[in-house]
């Protein structure tokens, strides 16, 4: 097995565990959050800049790499790792949640999905087959089944059709899949619907994959409802499997699901509020662009150890950005990324405690959630 | 004085010279190359990564600064250095280069010029005063006399008015700065009459500035005509004082200014091209964004031991570029001042050797000038 999880403590009160998923680039602690690299590049950063953050597992997208460069770009590169120049291990997502938003650009039938690129208009056909051959080629080191993810909200019969069709191609794609250095992951979808994510859960435990992700969630449904599926899906997950929640990194949302035990998380949130001006605080968000902050020598959280805040002061970042000087976001993007990994560094802290609960509840009282 | 240069080998063969310059933010080696630092940052980069290319003194602009976030929040702010993090000495221009390029948006009167922001169409003034007052609330190392810098071609009449008004300007700008931790710098007009330099030249001097600059040069003319102007000027300058050749970076530029006895220079070049995707390699400038490099996996300068081409290939860069991912402008920015730096290094040590002609000759033989 390429990638495998090693559970070291499972929390007294809660499902939290943490562990070491081990990967032909090296072994990360779990729980783990991954910043996204869309194209070959977490945007804005160096790779040694993602690490300084705490960066140890990166998630880069397959329908962008497969757009722009392209994949055999890539795989003539020597793989994603070499191309982008991260020597820790990658994910690949499979791209069924992109070509599924693209909305009226795409068809979708039992051989695949047919869609136009964002780009240029280009007509593509994506299969499991092809997509596997497209994973494989990037040669990252956690593969993701094609999947078909139901938007929110979306009825029972639509969910049904779209997990039972996520198991049909999570049949192709392992029997295409081939790549002895790559663990391929199923993900296991069924909306909101509890029943259905058993029932998807079973069919893909079935093929027994080294992990499995969690899709279809955080597409716009209450947090309540996915802590809710979160909160019946995961004990009938296996123990000695890495958990994958997919598209989750608001940072409540990070500490509910460790709670009820997952291992692994990615989300473009804190980079994207970072180009938009916005950074997180152990108070809540600040928009560090807003005009309030032009004579704010204060750094943007007080409490922060990153670069960023140990040199540069709220109103020289807000300057750069209203001048569009590239610093400016990458400054907001260090920041964000370090308190999301420093975040990751109190939970792990907590579980090795057994105190992840009285956690939350310290880490709620000062970081407001509007 | 609060700057000083100490010249310590003048070369056998040309009128180049070695020196340090020391100024309230430390020591530098002569001939300096200063990458610009526009708004308050050197576009891209963070000031750990101007220094490890070997930038030592930077250049900011008054102008903009002025503007944007404006010079009283710079002050407020702690000054220039402070604000944007740099440790090391900074110069400022004065301004009066780039109000004059704003053509239509300015007029000129013998109390200043009147000018409308590029940024929001509000109208200024700026006097020889107000730059005064300007500068000395940023608090860079070097502050620029406010000088009128003539067009090319530019008849003799209007040489000689500009290069009048530039004395009295001067002048004025004498009278009232009165910061001690910050030198004030003459600026030498004339066009590219030789006669009025050395008028220009004559005035100036006999004002005792601690350091002069040499305006109105790289601003149309042929290279020969500046080269010209050079020979005959720098002979009449004092030899303890540091020359300022202003505007001037191109690589076979930065040899012939040196080898006429300039100091110091800046230019955007470097920087400015490329983020527009072109870079110096020895053999000349490559557009590492063109389609011929997509599947090229060599660094984008086989010898250049930069951070860039020590880890990333012309194919990623190039797709980053197209991608417009910012870390493609990163590296390219990254490299070219790299390259630069080098050159003033090898510069320096062929001055050392009495070898500098022949350095030019091993350069430009290699270099492709087209």
């Amino acid at each position: 097995m390429p990638v495998k999880i090693t559970v070291e403590k499972e929390e007294k009160y809660t499902r939290a565990r943490l562990g070491k998923l081990s990967t032909p680039h090296g072994e990360v602690e779990t729980p783990i959050f991954m910043p996204v690299g869309t194209q070959a590049t977490v945007k804005t950063m160096t790779p040694e800049e993602v690490h300084q953050t705490g960066g140890r597992l990166i998630l880069s997208n397959t329908y962008h790499l497969y757009l722009r460069p392209g994949h055999d770009l890539v795989r003539e590169a020597g793989g994603l790792h070499k191309f982008m120049n991260w020597h820790g291990p990658i994910l690949t997502d499979s791209g069924g949640f992109q070509v599924f938003s693209l909305g009226p650009l795409r068809t979708i039938t039992e051989e695949g999905v047919t869609f136009r690129s964002h780009i240029d208009g280009s007509k593509h056909l994506f299969t499991p087959e092809k997509v596997m051959e497209i994973e494989q080629a990037l040669g990252a080191d956690i593969a993701m089944a094609f999947d078909e993810c139901a938007p929110y909200p979306c009825d029972k019969e639509y969910a049904i059709a779209a997990l039972e069709r996520t198991t049909r191609w999570a049949e192709r794609c392992k029997k295409v899949h081939n790549r002895k250095d790559q663990a391929l992951f199923g993900i296991i979808q069924g909306g909101v619907f509890n029943d259905l994510r058993e029932r998807s859960a079973k069919e893909l435990l079935a093929m027994d994959f080294p992990g499995y992700g969690i899709g279809g969630l955080s597409v716009g449904e209450p947090k309540d409802l996915m802590y809710d599926v979160l909160d019946h899906l995961i004990p009938l997950m296996p123990k000695d499997k890495p958990r994958y929640l997919m598209g989750v990194g608001s940072p409540d949302c990070l500490i509910e699901g460790v709670i009820r035990g997952v291992d692994m998380f990615d989300c473009v949130l804190p980079t994207r509020i970072a180009r938009n001006g916005t950074v997180f605080t152990h108070k809540g968000k600040l928009t560090v662009r807003n005009a309030e902050f032009a004579r704010d020598f204060r750094p943007m959280d007080e409490q922060c150890d990153c670069y960023a805040c140990q040199n540069y002061s709220r109103a020289y970042i807000r300057h750069l950005i209203k001048a569009d000087e590239i610093l400016g976001i990458r400054l907001t993007t260090i920041h964000n990324l370090h308190f999301i990994q420093q975040l990751m560094e109190n939970i792990k802290d907590a579980i090795r405690q057994d105190r992840l609960l009285q956690y939350r509840q310290e880490f709620l009282q000062h970081f407001n959630l509007g």
